[in-house]
């Protein structure tokens, strides 16, 4: 799907390519950045498909709100979880992990971010490609 | 529409009616009450054609995620702002205000929502129609 498309088949701003931190094609766009009244900012992310972020751990914690596609998120340990439009994840402070899309679907989520992020290696190909 | 109909067409579940505080038919679906790591629950707004909540405000203040649909959002002895799809409210503590959908169009929005609400008085039926 061009990135056009997506972007009109999607609620949310598509926004910049994302640069570092990522294997594959992803998207991020802010969409509240107020220091008042919440105690996040909010950004939408927009993942290829076959794109995901590092492994990572939030210092607060951070909350996904799945928009669109279809994707993963996995906590180091554990099985990988599928994610599609409407689950929401409630990612636990200072828990190693890492999402993305499948395979063979573009994946879009907002994400709510308190504190900050702690970047770590990218997944492995294998365990991706294995999913 | 449909309610089955307007469900399928949503992200976040349609949930349940909302008996008070609300002209017309709307439905409310909690989708995010954890204590931590954010400050604020989420709730998944749906309002049919016509319908809209009583004059409020919130004692801390409220963010708006438009997922789908057109509807209003007007703060007291201000113009209407029209609202779609991708729009981001942040309505500040204490300012009465009301939204809801336009006459013909479904509405849908995420209500980011830390402190309390305080209802009001109905929104007048020949101010709205005059929108």
């Amino acid at each position: 799907m061009a990135n056009e498309q997506l972007s009109n088949s999607t609620i949310f701003p598509l926004g910049q390519k994302v640069e570092a931190n990522f294997i594959g094609d992803a998207y991020l766009q802010m969409i509240y950045t107020d220091a008042t009244p919440l105690n996040a900012p909010i950004g939408n992310v927009t993942f290829a498909p076959g794109a995901r972020n590092n492994w990572h751990f939030h210092k607060i914690g951070q909350v996904l709100l799945v928009t669109g596609g279809e994707g993963w998120y996995q906590e180091e340990g554990k099985p990988a979880q599928f994610l599609q439009s409407g689950d929401v994840v409630n990612i636990p402070a200072n828990v190693k992990h890492w999402h993305g899309a499948t395979k063979d679907s573009w994946f879009v989520h907002l994400a709510i971010s308190p504190g900050e992020t702690e970047w770590l290696e990218p997944v492995d190909g294998e365990l991706y490609n294995q999913l």
